[in-house]
């Protein structure tokens, strides 16, 4: 089978003009075909308190009301978005930028309320594997926005380390698979304080392991669930990694 | 050749739910291929006026600074383009949203500074219609925003009229193209305060001599300019009609 890298770009490099730049150039120059997603976290943060709108969290999760929901659909599917494909076309990369709705790639159905109420935020029901595909065998390089459809005429926000999950996952009947999540640090770390603390390779039991020893914690934890997630569902690798060593 | 209708809505419906809601269900009920170009100024208005943006018009064009290019890819490319590709969906129209970034689909040029700056203004130089043409033989329905891309990274900001009317000319080689402009008025209006005034049909030669004697005037004359110069560039057909009797 053909490979395929897709491409998790975190947040805090979005909005880093000099480390997007770097990241876009080394993007461009790999040939491989590739699916970008990213995050847009905290632009939507500034944008919402310009504004005056409210920004609740939880756990590190975004409570999405409708305003909000109009907010990040600006902010991700807008400007975040269309800043990155414009970017890479200028790097020769034939990008389009997709939100769920777009060709109805990703389908999502709403968080159910148990004892929070997240508001607009999107469970993945599922990715259109093929449309994303017929995409990539265009030439064209897909670019996701972390909002998904919710098949009634809505938009949700859904998490973008889900979402390039769910992608790799839809994306491994055609591809042979590699998901590389891309962010500040330079990888899973043993010591967040220690970058030099980086492990190289990690399996399932050991992750288990650290998670009881509480060596890996917080955002890591849905990461590498994500990621073990992925292998389990043909996906044939994933690299955690930082932007600088791409 | 195959029948393509090239749809222009007006920012006056894509703002007000209900006008939208009904003319998105008459597109949906329309089962020829399509291509849907929107507008949508007062949204980026109301959302300059809350973040303190100023908004500088002249002879009705927006004057697009840095910050307010930001504002209209949030508004545009984001908030409307995929309200309405969302709200298609649930029509069952397999739409995707588009800026000229997105596939390099719409070329522009910075509009030279003479007596004005636009600022960051796009005049079209090529629109890719073998790329709009090779989606729509997909089965899938673009629904281009007015933003067009300057070839170097960045975005600019186009009139929607023109953008329309450049896509219905570079669809033109492979479809017998109409193009329709909705608007919020019934049509071209001999008064434009008496809806019943409406002209079935217009010539060059009449369009030319009701300018002169002051009938049609304003955001009129660029409008049926823009409709001449398909015309000449090979579309078959201009209906410029309000929404109600689509």
């Amino acid at each position: 089978m053909k490979k395929l890298e897709v491409i998790k770009v975190g947040g805090a490099v979005v909005e880093d003009e000099m480390a997007l730049g770097l990241f876009l150039d080394a993007i461009a120059a790999n040939p491989a075909d590739k699916v970008l997603v990213h995050g847009g976290g905290r632009t939507a943060t500034d944008l919402a308190a310009k504004l005056g709108v409210e920004t609740k969290m939880v756990d590190g999760r975004r409570i999405t009301d409708a305003e909000t929901l109009n907010l990040v659909t600006m902010v991700y599917g807008g400007l975040v978005n269309k800043h990155i494909v414009a970017a890479l076309q200028a790097e020769g990369v034939n990008a389009i930028g997709l939100t769920g709705a777009d060709m109805c790639c990703m389908l999502a159905s709403k968080r159910p309320v148990k004892d929070i109420d997240y508001g607009f935020v999107g469970d993945m029901k599922k990715v259109d594997g093929k449309a994303i595909a017929s995409l990539v065998e265009a030439g064209i390089t897909p670019v996701m926005a972390p909002l998904t459809y919710d098949g009634m005429g809505g938009l949700l926000n859904t998490n973008a380390d889900t979402i390039a999950a769910e992608v790799a996952k839809a994306l491994a009947p055609f591809y042979d698979v590699t998901l590389n999540f891309y962010f500040e640090k330079s990888g899973v770390l043993l010591d967040p304080s220690n970058e030099s603390s980086k492990l190289e390779s990690i399996d399932r039991a050991q992750f288990e392991r650290l998670v009881g020893e509480g060596v890996i914690a917080g955002g890591m934890i849905p990461k590498l669930q994500n990621a073990f997630a992925a292998l389990d569902s043909g996906v044939a690798k994933v690299r955690i990694s930082g932007t600088r060593i791409i």
